[in-house]
């Protein structure tokens, strides 16, 4: 593979990002603060579009069938400092700066259960931030 | 959505993951002692159990349709130090203690592209770790 040149041409991105057969990518959040990993969902184009534009993360619901504005809701809107891509063009990630809980289930992380050897499962209590 | 009981049952993680109708779900890859995010890939079922009894980073590769312990030809090996599922049992974050490049460009992180606000693409240097 080789790499895409970084000649910093506005648009670029569109030969970059190679959408599944839905249109989609997985899109990562992570704190740029302290590295930890929040949420994994969904982008679309325009989900991307909009996350470049507005500076607040935005992801493509797929139950939902719409574009979903991390905090539209909840007022927990994630401001992102810096996207990524990864070298084949399938994942982003998101380096966000956010308040309060990721999860809707009132954590900070979605990735609450910590799987040990013995397949058993340790989950973090729910914690208002 | 109810959370999973932390009762430490062998085997209970049976219970929380949620493949996809290929059997995948997410797994991303990141340095434990960094927060740096290395690589996503996919794990099936076997690629859970190997990770965890093995403690060798293990996912399933869709084109070549075989499980796939990360440095198995590099040589470098991801070490899990612990395994993680988020909330709704669809992804998994691997943290891991890794020497070398996880990337197959020789770079640390496979996400190596920094995406502007005008879409213009930035890439990083690869580098012999």
């Amino acid at each position: 593979m080789s790499d895409i040149a970084p000649t910093g041409t506005p648009g670029e991105v569109d030969h970059l990002v190679r959408w599944n057969d839905q249109g989609l990518v997985t899109a990562i959040a992570q704190e740029q603060a302290t590295g930890e990993v929040l949420m994994v969902a969904w982008a679309n184009r325009e989900a991307l579009a909009t996350t470049l534009a507005s500076g607040k993360a935005t992801y493509w619901s797929r139950s939902r069938r719409k574009l979903w504005t991390k905090g539209e809701e909840s007022g927990f809107f994630q401001r992102v400092l810096e996207v990524r891509a990864d070298c084949d063009g399938d994942a982003l990630l998101y380096l966000v700066e956010a308040p309060g809980p990721a999860c809707h289930q009132l954590r900070r992380s979605c990735f609450s259960h910590r799987i040990d050897r013995d397949g058993s499962v340790h989950t973090d209590r729910p914690v208002i931030a």
